[in-house]
């Protein structure tokens, strides 16, 4: 059952891409250079495409301005945000990899309680190559870890465990506050390193941070939509919590795990609170609204790819959200738009001739 | 919201009792003085009546036998467990406190990571006076900790979180392992301190065990009864189990939360892998059908108390668990037995008169 794995964590050098969005601070590349080395890089720019990011020599990269992604989708190019890391999730459509790892340019390599530099893509790979238990909780945490296993009473039916879809990271020094908690505790910072992988179980939900992120991108790529936010958007920073909502109702739908906690980033230095509470002050009070949406959402059996269960959520946003703001039709059918152009650039056979010219290196 | 408390942990040193099934090794009172000399000790001796438990000078107890059961109970003493650790739930019965922690005797104290030793009682009266999170997912843990708080996407309405009814401790050293998992891995020691205490999510069942654990006994108290085990019964090591099932059902139903993770014990040794596959094989592929169950049993909105839902799970034990075993009918009986004999010993201005007389000092 859950033997201890001896055998070192493969790299999967031609089976991830990381996925950047936008780099203000070329010591974020040089800080991860020994990590990032072996993988392709995928560089979403997200602002002015006049002004060019200087890659260092030795990272294998292509790198997309806002000029690349309206060439590339032409008018579905309206489904990706503007001025918005949001724009990451174009990095996701264009990747031909089965995984994906994102993380923020004001991320560092963070340190483990001895001292040591955590390799924080060896642990995601750990994460997406270990099943997860989202059926029932293990009190012991990870139980596919070594030295740890199922504890007595749980149900030896469920111990293979299912496929994993997501592995979440946390974050030491600046945590991911909103803008009031921002506020409110400006001085606070997370020194607590927790040395545990867990389950979010099935029916509950998480508050999914885009910062030190990793996912199957074969398994649940489609639902990785990072929605309408930044420029002529009315709402910001909600973009990795909407992608969450919805790929979590989708992998308790189809069956799929998603994973918390290990490995940890050191996020160096906290966004502008008051910039941010202007782009979350409406999702403040809108997520009242979407979170008991999404708790009773429920997705009929018809649905057995996420992309019929992403259209079919699109549907349920338009009919029950657009009460909430206009917004949420403007949403809705940015989803749609998404999974057309992710159908596009990804069905069978169409890979080859619809690899994106990037400016690439 | 979650401002941190920099207030000492109240001892509740009036509102406390320490439940201990039996004492086969003084030890471990000693071991325990300095943290255990503060509070009343309720010792539930589990085997032959006529065998003295010897407590050495300086603890406050009472110590029943079956002899004391017998008398106090009449004939609902049935319903309580002979030769086996579940007879602890008698002492549950027969507290006037508020709070119950209980503690398994081969269970020491453990020490943190950096070598101090752990004041187990401090750290489940932590997690007992602070509230739960089971309505979505915090993920950098308990958001009430000092230096924690509820990250950005948590919904505010939820900050409030509620009431915390159990308290579930972990173990260093020998993991609470079934018996197949005991004989496959017979070295596997844990020692991985996991520094977090966590809501177990509303809808998410998990293995409770009894050697370490709190509850607010005023809140969940009926709830914790922990079955028909050991002489007479075909099953065995599944008394903390039931409970931890019945009491997690009845919590989603009545809004309270269960937290998991510390404080830590330090577990001293393992108990014997065959005589556990002995008492544990039927539980083994009864919980298969047990565990669907409890996940889709549902209580119904009159059930206001929780003696209410209690005597419900029996009647829904008995109709749809003893076409498993006839076991269940006679649990079901005893599960109703349990609620009598708790509202007879603690019902409104009886408490006085029928506060039991036990060997005590």
């Amino acid at each position: 059952m859950a033997t201890p794995s001896t055998k070192p964590t493969p790299l999967l050098k031609d089976e991830l891409d990381i996925v950047i969005p936008t780099i203000r601070n070329l010591d974020f590349l040089e800080m991860w250079r020994p990590f990032f080395e072996p993988y392709h890089l995928i560089i979403v720019q997200d602002g002015d495409p006049s002004k060019t990011i200087k890659v260092p020599d030795g990272f294998d990269y292509e790198l997309y301005n806002r000029n690349d992604i309206n060439r590339i989708l032409g008018p579905k190019a309206s489904c990706i945000s503007f001025k918005d890391s949001a724009c990451r999730c174009f990095g996701y459509m264009v990747s031909k990899k089965k995984y994906i790892v994102t993380i923020d340019d004001d991320c560092f390599v963070a340190k483990d309680p001895s001292g040591k530099e955590i390799n924080a893509l060896e642990q995601h790979i750990k994460n997406l190559l270990s099943p997860s238990t989202p059926l029932f909780f293990n009190t012991l945490y990870d139980p596919y870890r070594e030295g740890a296993d199922f504890v007595r009473g749980y149900p030896f039916s469920l111990r293979e465990g299912v496929h994993t879809a997501v592995s979440h990271g946390l974050w030491l020094n600046i945590p991911d506050y909103d803008a009031p908690t921002q506020l409110v505790k400006p001085r606070e910072r997370n020194t607590r390193y927790v040395d545990a992988v867990l389950t979010v179980p099935k029916g509950t939900l998480f508050p999914m941070c885009g910062m030190n992120l990793a996912f199957d991108r074969e398994l649940i790529g489609p639902a990785m939509y990072f929605g309408l936010m930044g420029d002529g958007q009315p709402i910001g920073r909600y973009d990795d919590m909407w992608a969450g909502w919805c790929m979590k109702v989708i992998c308790d739908h189809m069956g799929w795990g998603v994973k918390t906690g290990l490995p940890y980033i050191w996020h160096s230095k906290a966004s502008n609170p008051f910039v941010n509470l202007k782009k979350e002050y409406k999702g403040i009070y809108w997520q009242e609204e979407l979170i008991p949406f999404f708790q009773s959402c429920v997705l009929p059996k018809e649905c057995t790819t996420v992309q019929q269960c992403y259209l079919e959520l699109a549907k349920q946003v338009k009919t029950k959200l657009s009460k909430v703001d206009p917004y949420f039709d403007k949403l809705a059918e940015a989803m749609v738009t998404w999974i057309e152009a992710w159908d596009e650039l990804n069905s069978a056979g169409q890979n080859s001739e619809k690899k994106p010219n990037a400016a690439a290196k």
